[in-house]
């Protein structure tokens, strides 16, 4: 499949099958793809977590509007963006880059400071709402690598953020749940959405060209 | 090449070749896969701006930090999300989704006018928050889309978006810029970061299973 007929594929399933699961070796490129996508300046300021226990995913279930996908599923992906930044956080980052790359520069020196002053001293909540950003760019990722999988996946936004928190102990790792991605097997005879066309904007309305 | 082998082969391209140009069907290709992308109930509450002008483009990178990609590179893909959520905005999705599918729904309608009092009772810069994230799936897709065309691309936030936005009269069309991406073609001996090894999370840190 191309990455446009990937995308004709994938819809947000309304129903899984909960007697198939996704084999790991998948669930494992879906995260690898993740891993790898483009982050603001590298920082990757997101975590995901991947919940397969049943019972911690009925109790997430319960605090995300009973979505049926978290446990039809077989796999819970969690996208938990940071808190916020801090020093620590971004020295870490580009120690880590400069080590690997066994290279440093007065220009890589001079763009580390001016990302700690800016980044700390903005209000922790502007700053979160960065870090999902990036996180929205795994996710998108995801999407594509799910279908590239043939495995179906449904992005969420319906659900309690504070009580998940609580629920995961984000708050003591300095993670805050961004978006929930069950994966599974759609269950073709019983989702209504499947029968339906995709909608999207007409490309006149949605791009403008200035040549 | 599989997804994870694109990932590895686009980065963020820091110089361009200016004497080469990306041909007008793959960056057809590379919007309508963002097209196609997904979006928080469908909404898809942003907008591309693509330019070629040069002269535009010089006025752009003069509010965004003189980046040199975004004229060395022939196109320059700007997404622009929504200002906020209105019932007005929220409802044409709605009315068109209904229309294309024929399909009405109490659940259908229900969900519609949960979410138009839900957005609309939002802080607008929570709102457009939410909107850039949607747009930065968006980014996410336009990252993978670009590698497929085997064309490079360098996702943006380094630029003065109140300078920006008034520079392409954003403000009257209900947008605000939230990511540039350049499109070009790598100047490989002149490029810096093509010879440094690609830094990522190790996945013991970046992702954490519950089993």
């Amino acid at each position: 499949m191309s990455l446009i007929e990937k995308l004709q594929w994938r819809y947000a399933t309304k129903k899984m099958d909960s007697t198939k699961s996704v084999p790991q070796e998948k669930v494992e490129r879906i995260l690898e793809a993740v891993r790898l996508s483009a982050s603001s300046s590298g920082l990757q300021p997101y975590e995901l977590l991947v919940i397969t226990n049943k019972d911690l995913r009925e109790k997430i279930k319960a605090v995300a509007n009973n979505q049926a996908q978290i446990t039809d599923g077989s796999h819970l992906i969690i996208f938990a963006a940071w808190d916020t930044y801090t020093a620590d956080r971004i020295n870490k980052v580009f120690d880590t880059t400069e080590e690997i790359r066994n290279f440093r520069s007065e220009a890589g020196n001079a763009y580390r400071a001016n990302l700690i002053k800016n980044f700390t001293a903005r209000d922790p909540e502007v700053n979160f709402s960065h870090a999902a950003k990036q996180a929205y760019i795994g996710l998108g990722t995801a999407l594509i690598a799910a279908a590239e999988e043939e495995v179906d996946a449904t992005p969420m936004e319906g659900f309690n953020a504070a009580e998940l928190d609580i629920l995961l102990n984000l708050k003591e790792k300095g993670l805050r749940s961004a978006a929930l991605l069950p994966l599974g097997y759609r269950k073709a005879d019983e989702d209504w959405l499947l029968k339906m066309p995709k909608v999207r904007k007409p490309k006149e309305e949605f791009i403008t060209w200035f040549e």
